[in-house]
């Protein structure tokens, strides 16, 4: 297949042509290639629309010309109105008359068949060797609210408002799913000012479209629905671009619930669902991942270029005990913290509200507030914006005698402009009162206001994790050196589809200096001895076999062995119970071991995810991973700080600092380990599947690996990878 | 304070009075009083009215009465519109009038100042010997739709429909709140039958109000918002009585974020926040927690009297693939399963429907089943119907072209209404589209529509977990022997204020019947060897001293020890040691203890808590206890089942089944020490204030403790406890 470089300023002609044809237009009202017509006669398109048709010389008040070429005039945009055998004709038609871009609605191609697969993969070589940019097909099109391009036959697109908030980009992988947060969007005051509806991805996929919005002067936000991302790498590069002009991407990723189904060996590979996989990546790359289709909205109102979140500490101000609790109780949930007000910050507060208010957090100034004396607003706010430890501060109701023009308003809106804290309003949904009278002021303002319908507390805290990548962003600048050549030559160890014994999978680590168990391979109770004792007692025994990757259920393993006759005991009943547990198994021999000393066991993996490719895993506690599933997960290569924060995400992490004052363990060890193996599985992505160390022990000074696995892709495998 | 017997019956001239005097009624037509009786007016209210005041003749077209002795009629009900300062009065001359109940909105009582609490204590006396029910103070009043009783000043009460589903009851904790709630109710199609605003719970308190509800032949689905339960044993026998008579209650519990602050010796103690411990009352009580207002409204909508769902199974038919793995991530995320269909239903599912829908879980009808045609939503419901599998089945589109006429939607509820299983119509949210045409006819019919704003996915998580609890309370019939004597005594034991020590806190489980390991207290390093070799090696040594609750911080206890010199060294050490790390700890000597043979460690423990008083904690792990937090609670005294539950919501609980091919482990035994513990607190509830057995060592048979500590209320408590 021919790889073209894609250019996202060839994207114009899809979202801003200056001319449309319509294919397969229809004089019948309720066919979509009339519809189609119509939308963009409705959507007041700025361009020239030329209707297609073998006979009708007018449809709707416009020409129409029998076939493309029979238009005098050059075309930007062709919209096939068509079912998809009369596909590939209209796109040789495309051809001949150098179009530049085309919408495709019609299904019927790699969704149903070996023929449509066949169909859409000719396509897609014409379109890309003639430079021609496709939306779909299978999908519902295109829409650009600054021109009236309403590349849809969706009626309902034009039934919702479009006088909302712009600046927002829509992509969405669903098509009905699209539309209905496209016009969810609208009634609630913003209006996407691009909506495409990516479909098959044929020709350009989700990031292409996303790469469009992010260049695009007049879109600050990038949003969209994605059920699987197909070009991960450039999704990632992007979302740096992004950051680095301040516009959020935030993406719905949904199929939360499709389970792994892929059988795995190790525990990484078996731990690893693909959900986590994205929330991992998402993190990685800087992207905000909306959990419903409401964050997307309550998102893009509260999202202040100029003014985002220090943080995650928020003070709530309430007219009403009840939806006080009820706010602060959500902003628990979803990550924020209501603090505990300084002694200052409350006695200042006190001096300013009468004492029937309650000066705690969430700070409730009573109906007082709300009905006849709004001044009551003014007090906390002065007060929260001078104390260093708030963040943010949520009203969870507002006046509403208050216009415009009231004086207090404007004071209300000056204090929040002249500081740093982020302010904003969350309403109790209910119909005709959502909004107070000062809504547009306040928006004006920078101060969002948003109704509890769209979950403006977890939209908040969206916000917040936005500013912390923002940040993050703007003052770290390390970088992965992910075209390395291959650190340590390990090729030869990595038999195609083999499981490695502990032995072999432990030299791979050595070469990867990461830090193992002194052992020795014995093939008779005499060299048990002998290595036992050249080890120094005590010792552990284990069978070394590729065949026999979990040890202890095949009750191959002894521990803490003090002298030589338990070694030579052992011995014989490691090989009886291996053998017993799998006749036929392939045994290298009993491996002798140090005796290691008692740390913190924990689990380092990596496994190979079929759309992000390597993937490392930290987990914590023995035992305890597969029960608490304590884990976390990056895409490799991985930089030192996403070690930190793997870490940093376990639940159990204090284990790691010393409990109960015994002395912090070695972090950094850890961190180093991830490293080794995330360069390992990185530099030998086409042949390493899975990769366990597991446990890793973790000392005050140092890690050691006490036990390892490795599964090497088989050579279809690696053949799949290459076509991939 | 004078303890009356309330009967839920003299609530009837709360909720239905003939008559109602209006007091400190006013001319000015912003004033509550004003309003109040303009609200009773514009109600509809049935019975008479008589507003008081000291001169008008007559306000808003009412005769008035200068004072309540002046109306020469009976009169049921007063309703309060005077401040604080003289509801004495008024309450007097209630009395003297004989009124049966009084509505209280001022507030200025026993949440603002010492005079405000004394006034409330007297008011309550005056009310209780003369047998008048309050609602308030400090509230804003009752509302009942059948009378038109609208007994609020709040106007914002008459601006929504009352057209909505009735037979729904509704008390609120929080005025403001409670009032929005019901607005939100009833502009979602909910019309609450009875608001009640509970305000400072002076005379009545939230549960009499249930409880009347639960009586009422109207009322079918108890909810409410509640800050804090006053009378949590009453509310646990109204919530049997109401699932007697199949009646859920369903109830918003805020303040989920309150920290528990009370400073606590034991682990059970520290782990145990009140809000744990509410959602273990309301499981054991069968009551539904509500996760915020919407579930209230969306509960309310889904519950059929008729047809609980039967489980969890829940499959979902879309005709928008993106809606479809959203509604799925919902369903998972609220503990709802999305299963695999079987091969029958899919095979009959597949002969009925098109070659482009797709047949799995969730099952995609594509857009034509919404739009052209409609009887696709008709082939799958027929096939999973028949399949046993499944509990639950979820339509997130409607035909729209189907009216109540239709044949096919007849066919539809036909279908629906001869099968066990529970099926809804979740929508999406858009303004004028969220209801499709048929309703209307859907809801006379059992098959509830809820649109996606009111979250009916968690909705219906709340009905399974409701129809759960129905199920369970049909067929259990054990009790627990709550008034018990003391089974055991072990008074002696229980020193008030006394932390008693390991040894000590042994001997109190012993006489419960609770396993310990055998153990002796040596004085000297002589009695230690002495001792060690009665027990048998190995043995174990702890310095035993109510001053050390944890020994291991004192790095006093020494396991594993084989002979009688490290049996000597030891005893030493732990007494050098106990005695540097707390000077003037008092010492009782050095247990010496059988070495338990390594097996699964939990905790159990118990901690008298403010609202629930004694409590009970299972806990799985030994340090990770504290880590991963994985407890579980329920207020004593527990019932088998309740204790098989605790062990149930263990996120590891198949430690103790017996991971890889180990064999299962004692789970009776652990049930046994829940009930024991149980007994125990309950018994000697005015003395324990706190326990920890940890660990609990659970074998494959039996268990044993192989640690305990407790600690004694001291007598200030023991006086608190009697006066609460």
């Amino acid at each position: 297949m021919t790889e073209v470089k894609k250019n996202y300023e060839d994207l114009e002609a899809l979202f801003k042509p200056r001319s449309i044809a319509v294919l397969g237009v229809s004089e019948n009202k309720y066919k979509i290639g009339y519809l189609q017509v119509k939308a963009l006669l409705d959507g007041k398109f700025t361009g020239d629309i030329y209707p297609i048709h073998p006979s009708a010389s007018e449809i709707a008040g416009l020409t129409c010309y029998p076939t493309l070429q029979d238009v005098p005039y050059d075309i930007d945009l062709v919209i096939f109105c068509v079912s998809a055998n009369r596909v590939e004709a209209g796109i040789e038609a495309c051809v001949e008359k150098k179009v530049k871009a085309a919408i495709i609605f019609a299904a019927g191609f790699s969704e149903t068949s070996k023929e449509g697969i066949e169909l859409q993969t000719r396509l897609t070589e014409v379109a890309r060797e003639n430079g021609i940019r496709i939306v779909g097909p299978n999908c519902v099109g295109l829409v650009n609210v600054s021109n009236g391009l309403i590349g849809t036959f969706s009626p309902a697109i034009l039934t919702v408002p479009t006088d909302g908030q712009k600046g927002v980009g829509y992509v969405s992988q669903s098509g009905a799913f699209g539309v209905l947060t496209y016009m969810a969007a609208a009634q609630n005051g913003v209006s996407f000012n691009y909506f495409v509806s990516t479909g098959n991805e044929m020709e350009s996929e989700f990031s292409d479209f996303a790469e469009y919005m992010i260049h695009d002067p007049n879109t600050n936000i990038i949003s969209g629905y994605l059920e699987g991302a197909k070009n991960p790498e450039k999704l990632k590069s992007l979302a740096k671009e992004a950051l680095d002009r301040n516009k959020p991407i935030i993406i719905m990723k949904t199929g939360r619930s499709t389970a792994g189904s892929r059988a795995a060996v190790s525990h990484t590979g078996s731990l690893a669902g693909s959900d986590k996989i994205y929330d991992a990546f998402f993190k990685q790359a800087g992207i905000v991942r909306a959990d419903d289709y409401e964050d997307i909205i309550s998102f893009s109102k509260l999202f202040q270029k100029d003014k985002l979140p220090t943080g995650k500490n928020t003070v709530i101000i309430t007219s009403s005990g009840g939806r006080g609790i009820n706010e602060a109780d959500r902003c628990e949930a979803y990550g924020l913290n209501i603090i505990p007000l300084s002694s200052k910050t409350t006695s200042e507060i006190k001096r300013n509200v009468p004492s029937f208010a309650s000066v705690s957090n969430p700070i409730d100034l009573t109906a007082a507030a709300s009905v006849t004396n709004p001044e009551l607003f003014l007090a906390p706010l002065k007060a929260l914006v001078e104390d260093p430890e708030v963040d943010n501060i949520v009203f969870t109701e507002f006046s509403h005698s208050w216009t415009a023009e009231s004086p207090l308003l404007q004071e209300f809106i000056k204090i929040c402009n002249c500081s740093d804290k982020y302010v904003c309003i969350t309403t109790f949904t209910l119909d005709g009162m959502s909004y107070p009278p000062a809504t547009e002021e306040l928006v004006i303002n920078g101060i969002a206001v948003v109704p509890s319908h769209l979950n403006p507390i977890r939209g908040l805290s969206k916000l917040v994790e936005y500013g912390q990548y923002y940040r993050e962003n703007q003052k770290n600048n390390e970088t992965t050196d992910v075209e390395s050549d291959k650190k340590y030559d390990v090729e030869s160890l990595l038999t195609p589809g083999a499981t490695l014994s502990e032995a072999q999978a432990s030299e791979v680590l050595e070469r990867y200096q990461i830090p193992t168990t002194t052992r020795m391979i014995a093939k008779t109770a005499e060299e048990a001895v002998e290595y036992a004792n050249n080890i120094g007692y005590p010792v552990v025994l284990k069978v070394d076999s590729p065949d026999i990757p979990h040890k202890s259920e095949a009750d191959a393993i002894r521990l803490n062995l003090t002298n030589d006759a338990e070694v030579k005991q052992a011995f014989h009943q490691i090989i009886a119970n291996a053998s017993h547990y799998k006749q036929n198994a392939s045994i290298n021999g009993v491996s002798i071991q140090e005796m290691l000393a008692d740390g913190v066991e924990i689990i380092i993996g990596a496994h190979n995810d079929a759309v992000f490719g390597p993937v490392v895993m930290v987990g914590l506690g023995g035992i305890f991973v597969e029960i608490y599933k304590d884990i976390s997960f990056r895409v490799a290569p991985i930089l030192r700080k996403d070690a930190l924060e793997m870490i940093d995400e376990l639940k159990g992490k204090d284990i790691l600092k010393g409990a109960r004052g015994k002395a912090a363990l070695d972090v950094d060890a850890i961190v180093d380990v991830l490293l080794k193996v995330s360069a390992l599985v990185t530099d030998y992505k086409d042949s390493i599947e899975e990769l366990d160390i597991n446990p890793l022990i973790v000392y005050e000074n140092g890690v050691k690996a006490a036990d390892a696995m490795l599964v090497v892709k088989n050579k279809t495998d690696l053949i799949a990878t290459i076509r991939g």
